[in-house]
């Protein structure tokens, strides 16, 4: 897919020889005047250094001009010599653009833990990444992926023609404790920096905070958001933009999921509050057992509601509505279904859970897979 | 095994045609006398009849005579049915039993959630079950069973003579937010109602609610401890034996795990409090990707170090230590080690994961299993 990006911004990816396979691993994203931006991050303890570092960049508040992007490593886990190749990572990329401040480059990397980032390789990779930039996504896509088996790239346009562009990869070690992947989100919509500080954290937690593939949180999450500011668009729209722009990244993330050969969608309506909406539908995304019956055709609903029972948040289990690819399985007692015909309707590429807490008005959706076979040969043999 | 039980109490088990495979599926324990006990049960908001009926037996504070259980349906979400059900289940049993309070008879089962209970199969097997009770426990243990491939029983003897003989099942749907299985500690030391109920819950937080297979809550977990109180002991050393044998049986589950080829052990040291020492093991014995690498010999300790930062407890990067069957593979940065070497160290029944935080001197294990294809196979072809 060769996706325009909005304008003011030029991307590219190239081969650095990070990752064993030869493939893509170094990508960069590149905007022409100074850009509003807004971030968030893992909130693992154990944080990547260029987590820390970009951290340390959002805190100082001032514009940015640049993204770069590695896969293949992590950087994460590697002590003073991963801070160090993290800094120089920032300085010769800012030198390589001509940007007098290393400050206004962003770093980010995903791969394996533990491992030092080789720094030399992406220095001499960079003239030539910089060269490639161009308006278009497709290289910058390729390069930051991992396990994922496509790119994944989600744009809607605006009523004045502004342009929201999001990129992400993400696969494994995907889990609603921050923004779980790399996000890239990028527009030419006017919007002041503080407007979209506040906007973006309620949009992450209703979209990449909403998704799990395995439960297990990255040491190297961020999902990023940038705009040139050059194309004046209403504030309500471009926030519906964002919105659907991350929900669909979420979505193909969870449907490129790690072994994943189901993407699971979880609406959960009735709820007391919006926290508790996203509670109970993370809880049943995030189910082993939910996630091997959705692989099984199994429609195992007792499983459905033991995990929302143990989500925390509120209902009666009397009153519970819970429904499978449109089915009612369960409201208030055990309904009748033909087990048959509702196994076979579960044997497509999209699973749809529903379930009504009928307790309040509040709604939320989630985003999952089914656990494979594929997903325990996937993660064995990582490292070895 | 054919395990003696505590003075006092007698078991037995029996086939009441409730599994469709005809293996046993109905169990009772006797007490001789009233016995002080103690209960902890699930904390799944969606919770089975004989977890609501246990629990508002246990407020009344009276002492009980027997529990009788069945495998094979967990009578769960059945509604107004399944409530009049486990009511029955206890009157049947009090009934056959020539008790003539059914409040002093627990219910406890386990199986598939959502079907009704067939309480008819239950009420013609009793009388039977009655009179096979022994002061052994083979019976019982077997007739707990679901998908577990084995037995679970440990004792130990105290110095004067009292013993302390517990008796587990579980599998799957294995997770540590409360007492995540059903199990049955029977001693016949002397102690008073009120001290074993104090000590109960204290022993379950670090056996029982330290053990994971698979992250999910069930909806009829409880772990039962009954006294007879028929030998007078020194308290310190029953507390500890109680310890003793929780672990023990935490330990069995683990092994037992759906789909399980290893046991994991996780020790964490130098933790602020408890509570972080437990939090943080737990984490890792729960991660997809730490199960995953287990399984697969793969020493990748950098998804050990994500697990231990996604889990709340306190702790410095820089200085943590993470050693994996014996190999210190982490300690301020990435170590030097022989991955061949250590791998093929990870290639046996049980794999020791040893962490120390170095922020204070709480220490607390938790045990897991890793995830095998196998599980994926048990799991994805439960009911249908």
């Amino acid at each position: 897919m060769a996706m325009k990006l909005p304008k003011g911004f030029e991307a590219a990816g190239t081969k650095a020889g990070i990752k064993p396979s030869g493939l893509q691993d170094l990508g960069l994203i590149y905007c022409l005047d100074p850009t509003a931006w807004a971030l968030t991050s893992t909130r693992n303890q154990v944080k990547a250094a260029c987590v820390s570092r970009n951290q340390s960049i959002y805190r100082a508040g001032t514009p940015i001009r640049a993204v770069v992007v590695n896969s293949g490593n992590a950087n994460a886990a590697t002590g003073n010599q991963g801070i160090k190749s993290d800094e120089d990572f920032g300085i010769f990329t800012a030198n390589a653009l001509n940007l007098t401040d290393s400050q206004s480059v962003l770093t980010a990397s995903t791969g394996i833990i533990g491992v030092q980032l080789p720094i030399d390789k992406v220095y001499q990779a960079l003239p030539s990444l910089v060269k490639n930039l161009k308006s278009e996504s497709p290289g910058f896509a390729e390069s930051i992926l991992t396990t994922d088996t496509t790119t994944k790239e989600v744009a809607v346009v605006l009523k004045n023609g502004a342009r929201v562009v999001g990129i992400a990869k993400g696969s494994g070690m995907i889990h609603p404790d921050m923004a779980t992947m790399l996000a890239f989100v990028l527009t030419d919509a006017v919007i002041p920096q503080e407007t979209l500080r506040d906007l973006w954290p309620r949009i992450v937690d209703e979209s990449f905070n909403q998704l799990t593939v395995d439960g297990d949180t990255s040491t190297n999450d961020m999902a990023l958001v940038m705009s040139s500011n050059r194309v004046p668009e209403d504030a309500l729209e471009l926030a519906d933009a964002l919105n659907s722009v991350c929900m669909g990244l979420a979505e193909k993330i969870a449907q490129d999921g790690e072994g994943a050969t189901k993407l699971m969608i979880v609406q959960v309506r009735g709820a007391r509050s919006a926290t508790e909406a996203r509670l109970a539908a993370r809880a049943v995304a995030l189910s082993p057992l939910v996630k091997t019956a959705v692989h099984g055709n199994d429609p195992n609903w007792g499983r459905i509601l033991a995990a929302v029972g143990a989500s925390g948040a509120s209902f009666n289990q009397e009153k519970i509505l819970v429904k499978l690819q449109g089915t009612v399985v369960y409201e208030n007692a055990p309904q009748n279904f033909d087990l048959e015909k509702l196994s076979s309707t579960m044997n497509t590429e999209t699973v749809l859970i529903e379930i009504d807490l009928k307790v309040g008005n509040h709604s939320a959706k989630a985003w999952g897979c089914d656990l494979s076979a594929e997903y325990i040969r996937i993660n064995a043999e990582y490292t070895t």
